[in-house]
């Protein structure tokens, strides 16, 4: 296992480097094993141990398949009849190690790959397909106490309704039924909603593993929807956080509060969000100075000093991103942050652009540093 | 709202009624509204108030396409090109009230509709789509107090990983932390998973209202999944009861009350399943006449008294089915039952099949009866 992870690096490496001279010379290694994120008993989605990834897709009658995924500005890979009647392609490269959102269109339209299983963002259910990561190991599903998700609906008078939260509460929450925890606010990005973090970030296995091996000190994470006022792409200029902001700190921190055994104060109170979650978090958080403590960005932007009214509000700003995403700004932002003395950590993801890839890893550098 | 609820109970007894007679002179009365199991901002798949749907696919460039649902043997709806290059068309008649699984056939193969929320039943994830039905309230969501839907990992040494169960703690869980709960395991049908029963079956919300209407004592409800060793279609001959039953029984009770506050005693302590979920409860609870007792077969077969050895461990047995699925067969088998001095209740379910709606009713039945 080992073995084949550390090849994979090496693989990952040559592939990665040479890519744009050589393309077409690389070899395709036919190792190709299912995607982790296929629906049971299905073969494909396939991808092999470069990153490559190989689709199949039923479809005798069709004219023209093509997977969404694939080598940026060529419009994703065009799938070729096979013998048997079926649709195939593999990418035309290998892909970032992680979570990848994709679709398929079929004369034109566009669906779900029948063989993946779904996952929101785009403000639709897309296909989901993992590229095996050589650091995977930190959100694998292992042997070890694992803390439940919970699904609450919350009463929320602001929007006429009762919302949906995930609360995701750490092993030992059932039995040690003395002890209260820290809580983190983590939103989901643009698309997405609050499913995001615990079905394609596994925030949950990320927290069940770093309490495993006594990295952290348990915490209860929140995640709920944060695009409170709907909003269609290209649309983001109509977005205000008003509604979003009300749900969240007048109506949702108040219900874990009274259902949860929380730390209820500031101190042990953080919010986070990547993406437009990030935007939505820079803005509370500095809209609401005493609510959050903690506040982190993931691919979601910065914080300027000057924007940041009492310093002694903040104990610790978090900024990332993945390497792929001109990490230079968050870099910039943490030295002018760090001169006007906040503490500040920032993190950037190797090889890794604007996915979940970077969001797991963020968490898993995020929560070791919250709540000291 | 009431007037529209009453109209529509008379459409659907009419058109039920005469169908098959002069299907082609019913009219379609033109307030189509989009499906409560749409994805967001989506307005197609569209349901009427007499019960028809109807569908519009985006795949301009396809040859054929055809949504699954429709009248029975004729293979499903099959769509047309309308002026814009979409695909559209409506069901042929009026569907049953309530949950049905779908897919949309483009050029032979078959995908989800990118209209419609997916559901995990046939071992693929379905579309889904809602007829509203005349008794639609008592799984609406309503501003009643919400119990919490927990996602458990639990370990399993039989089966070599962590498997997930579903655990439903009724509104007061969090806060009466002294008080204790009986609970149900309530189980899916074949192809389908744990996520079933709150899903498609709203079961959460079925307890949320019963228990706010004060109808029922709060009580706990666990699902997960059922099909322990993996069967295909046509497969249910190479079904073995066993993995499951030591998942059940040996792995998943002892977590639950560990981890819960249960009342942990076989009294208090109920299995029920649909279909093949009913098939599992039947064989579990007389193979361990020691862990439940009481016993529900919902649209899942029936209880012959020879077949259970100590009848003084049974303390109530429901079945149910729909009216369209031939219910002869449990009344006849609960007044066996009655007969050989055991407590039976039976409910049949108007105007329904082998379909969630059945289901729905069937557990807002059986909730008021159990750990009397």
């Amino acid at each position: 296992m080992k073995k084949t992870i550390q090849k994979l690096t090496v693989y990952a490496t040559l592939v990665f480097g040479i890519y744009h001279v050589e393309a077409q010379q690389t070899t395709v290694i036919e190792d190709f094993k299912p995607s982790s994120k296929n629906q049971p008993q299905q073969d494909y989605p396939m991808v092999n141990s470069q990153g490559y990834a190989r689709f199949k897709i039923v479809s005798p009658a069709a004219d023209s398949v093509r997977v969404s995924l694939g080598l940026g500005g060529k419009g994703g890979t065009k799938l070729a009849k096979a013998e048997d009647g079926t649709w195939m392609g593999t990418t035309e490269g290998p892909m970032d190690e992680g979570f990848h959102y994709y679709n398929v269109k079929i004369d034109g339209g566009k669906f779900s790959d029948p063989g993946a299983m779904n996952y929101y963002g785009s403000t639709r259910w897309e296909s989901g397909i993992e590229i095996p990561a050589h650091d995977q190991d930190f959100y694998a599903l292992k042997n070890v106490p694992h803390g439940h998700v919970q699904q609450v609906l919350f009463p929320s008078p602001s929007t006429g309704t009762s919302r949906r939260a995930f609360v995701y509460t750490p092993p030992g929450y059932t039995k040690n039924t003395d002890k209260k925890y820290s809580v983190l606010y983590l939103q989901h990005g643009w698309g997405e909603d609050e499913t995001a973090w615990m079905n394609q970030g596994h925030a949950n296995l990320i927290m069940d593993n770093l309490i495993a091996e006594g990295k952290i000190e348990p915490f209860i994470i929140v995640n709920t929807y944060g695009m409170t006022n709907e909003i269609k792409w290209g649309g983001m200029k109509d977005f205000r956080i008003e509604p979003f902001q009300t749900v969240l700190v007048d109506e949702l921190i108040p219900y874990v509060d009274a259902n949860f055994r929380t730390l209820a104060t500031k101190d042990k109170r953080a919010m986070a969000g990547l993406s437009m979650g990030g935007m939505e978090t820079k803005t509370i958080t500095l809209n609401k100075p005493n609510v959050f403590s903690y506040y982190g960005l993931l691919s979601g932007g910065i914080y300027l000093p000057e924007e940041i009214k009492d310093k002694s509000q903040v104990k610790m700003i978090f900024l990332s991103s993945g390497s792929k995403e001109k990490p230079e700004r968050i870099l910039d932002a943490a030295s002018k942050l760090k001169e006007a003395g906040f503490k500040v950590t920032t993190y950037v993801s190797d090889n890794t652009g604007h996915e979940f890839q970077t969001w797991r890893r963020s968490l898993k550098e995020l929560a070791p540093l919250l709540f000291k």
